[in-house]
């Protein structure tokens, strides 16, 4: 198979699927009569190419070759997947796939974005159906992998799979819809609460932050990880599936929505969802399915916090808080610099916090021991900051989540541009996890060279060093990889 | 103000309540007539005190105590604030408010979990109404922070505030809702979800795993992080929202839900929409937009994949894919372990590369050792791994995202439980960026003490160490922090 794919319509979503293929390697060929075309899809390529390596942990292939093409037919010319994307209308949709099927191989896929037409309605005036089908994707595509795949009942099974494979070899998620119905499956959710929450809006319930608040800081971060049905499964608790739906079936009279269309939820349909639930997470307890949640949505929001985003930021300003309430420390002695549990996402393959987090914490003591020092935000806004050059890590014992940790810290030397630090990482029980030694340089955002800091900063750093010359030399201070005890 | 919470009805709402007040430090009072409330209550403190203190970077408060109660009376005596998690009957929230209220403190804030009823009729048999009002949560409402807060027409609004107070203040994201209305915002939202997904289900057009499918691995994501309203802002690029609302207008009518009660979208509602728009997301350009959006879309689907979990296991399903299209490295000189993009999530408030990130990829790049000399998932599994003990890294130079970085690793020492490794990182343009020295211990995972690898890992160890013996000693290697050059 030619790693070829020809885009016919461009735009947000055509120009995300040529990204999507490109950034795979593949060459991609464009159709698009928009003579803004090449600019607009240049700005999505650019999006893409900022994000897309981003989730990958291993180079991506060297990215293919993309062209702009004038016509239909020489856009497919030898392409083994086209993607049409053009305008939600019926007449445009037929001439575009006659102009395809005169022109392509033989035997290349041909996919639909559409989310308003089945393939029978797509298919139905071309001579050959088998390769025409739908692929619905969703906006960011070049970022989000779901693609509805709708053969419908003109399409042949073979050509959906070997769809599928190619959608799945570009770092998607096809997933296989059997039957032929408007808006497929995620459009038609979307729908509905589009439509309710226009009725919410218009009747001034709310306004339409509230309303995405409403979503984002609640069922939006678990339908992010699990959807509608597993969430509820685990509501239901050790009681069942079963027992948990057939509850609501007295709620479905209920004005809960303005739309008001309801199936009956009888015993057929009770049991049904029942059994596809068992299907689909019975190899789960409730208990298993508890905990996958909680570490999913603790991980999720932890990378909101990182972002102070949404979720996120709800997180940053409870620190912020828990942070002030700790008040001014002691910088006689070892200040402390870290107190913390090990959370969720700290932990790898071999069952304990994973080494990197053990310079991610020494690197919070090192930020906090700057900040200590006067080398805040603010300071850091107006062009200085301490960079790390140089840093040694001795992993002495082992820590899991939910463990205490402290890192309690020693200025080894703070004058010019150097500040050398000694962080002492212990458990609550006293017991001494890791020791790191860094020696920081003071340097010039502007510049990115080393620079001597503000004069109130050097102050504070050498009174604390100097403080600092009555406690003893650590322990391992000075020590090299491999040297013997 | 005490910090002492009353929680009156247990279960798995009440529950997490409690333990979102426990572990904020509050004292929690619970009632619950159940003769196993305190078992299943003890149960959700177990997940609560598993997952919640991972949200924080700080050590949490010191846990409050828990106590249980005979009486509604004995439970809110002294409680500054009561949540009450009843069953949704109102003849039991009646009789559970009346109780309360006889006995608790007259300025104590009263809450209720009802997503069924308003404050106005919760509060409609109660001489003083003015501190009863719906602060209706999440599950896992230990960890999502958003709660609907409900004045109605009865509570006093200095009240709301005060409640607001408190729930920021355990964390919580609460979201104040002007309307009383059935439902509030999210469970409507939820309830038309839910009735288009009974119809689908219920049709055959598709499973509950794959109704979950289309949300989890889509729509799902965004929502983590942006709501309906600004995710759509963004679809309508710079060409407006107004223009984009406007022209969903004719598709109300289209059967894109069986839910077919529709709100006229005319331009009053339009227009209602675009100004709310422009004043919840206005402060941001359209690309500014798009560019949070993917950042946060790359972190949550980053940290997702750290889980193995959605939308996580199809990157990692990708990540195994482009690796094994790497094939078998050459070992006879430096071994190239690691070729990445340096991704969106690893920079830090210094626009660079953070300093734990470089850990994290000769993490990496040691772990690759490990496998290609045997010491794989599969062995791991058996038993014996190699945990870091000592690590020496010279940051020698900036990296920003989207740079490509590889390692290539030199096998300094390679006996007995030994593994000795010389890291080097270089940007695609040659300058290198850091070099990490590492010595590995080989370990029993059932001691965790060292102890000798399987025959044929130090087989392999050894014959690369040999060959690397060839090699000219790294520069910088057996360096202590802080040496001169």
């Amino acid at each position: 198979m030619t790693k070829v794919a020809a885009i016919i319509g461009g735009g947000v979503i055509g120009g995300a699927w040529a990204a999507r293929f490109l950034l795979n390697g593949w060459d991609v060929r464009v159709f698009d009569p928009d003579p803004e075309a090449e600019r607009k899809i240049g700005e999505v390529l650019g999006n893409a190419r900022r994000a897309l390596p981003s989730l990958s942990d291993h180079t991506m292939p060297a990215e293919g070759a993309i062209s702009f093409h004038d016509t239909i037919a020489e856009a497919v010319a030898g392409a083994s997947y086209i993607q049409e994307s053009v305008p939600e209308r019926m007449d445009i949709k037929h001439q575009t796939f006659t102009a395809i099927n005169a022109a392509c191989d033989k035997d290349a896929i041909i996919g639909s974005s559409t989310s308003s037409f089945t393939p029978t309605e797509l298919s139905s005036e071309q001579q050959d159906k088998s390769r025409i089908m739908v692929c619905h994707p969703f906006n960011p595509v070049y970022l989000l992998p779901l693609v509805e795949v709708v053969g419908g009942s003109t399409a042949a099974p073979e050509a959906v799979e070997a769809c599928m494979e190619i959608l799945t070899s570009i770092g998607m998620k096809p997933l296989k819809i059997e039957k032929e119905i408007l808006g497929h499956i995620a459009d038609r959710l979307l729908e509905s609460v589009w439509r309710e929450g226009l009725w919410l809006v218009n009747d001034g319930v709310c306004t339409t932050e509230v309303l995405d608040d409403a979503i984002r800081y609640g069922f939006g971060l678990r339908w992010a990880q699990m959807g509608l049905f597993e969430t509820y499964r685990i509501a239901g608790g050790e009681a069942g599936m079963l027992h948990f739906i057939g509850q609501f079936g007295p709620t479905m009279d209920w004005p809960l929505t303005h739309l008001m269309d309801t199936p009956e939820l009888d015993d057929t349909l009770v049991k049904k969802i029942a059994d596809q639930s068992d299907a689909q997470s019975g190899m789960y307890s409730i208990r298993e399915l508890e905990r996958i949640r909680d570490t999913n949505l603790v991980s999720m929001m932890r990378a909101l916090k990182a972002q102070n985003w949404g979720a996120g930021s709800v997180l940053a300003n409870y620190d912020a808080e828990t942070k002030a309430a700790l008040g001014e420390p002691d910088l006689s002695g070892l200040v402390r610099t870290v107190s913390r549990t090990v959370p969720l996402d700290w932990l790898d393959y071999n069952g304990h916090m994973n080494e990197a987090r053990y310079l991610q914490a020494f690197g919070d003591a090192t930020d906090r021991m700057m900040e200590i020092v006067g080398c805040d935000a603010e300071y850091i806004a107006s062009g200085g900051s301490y960079f790390t050059a140089e840093t040694h890590i001795r992993h002495i014992d082992e820590v899991s989540a939910g463990a205490e940790i402290t890192v309690d810290t020693q200025v080894v030397l703070g004058a010019g541009k150097k500040m050398h630090l000694f962080h002492f990482m212990r458990a609550s029980d006293g017991r001494l996890l890791a020791t790191g030694e860094h020696m920081l340089i003071h340097v010039s955002l502007e510049t990115r060279k080393a620079a001597p800091p503000a004069p109130h900063i050097e102050e504070k750093l050498v009174a604390i060093a100097k403080a600092h010359e009555a406690l003893s030399v650590p322990e391992g201070m000075g020590r090299f990889v491999g040297q013997g005890r």
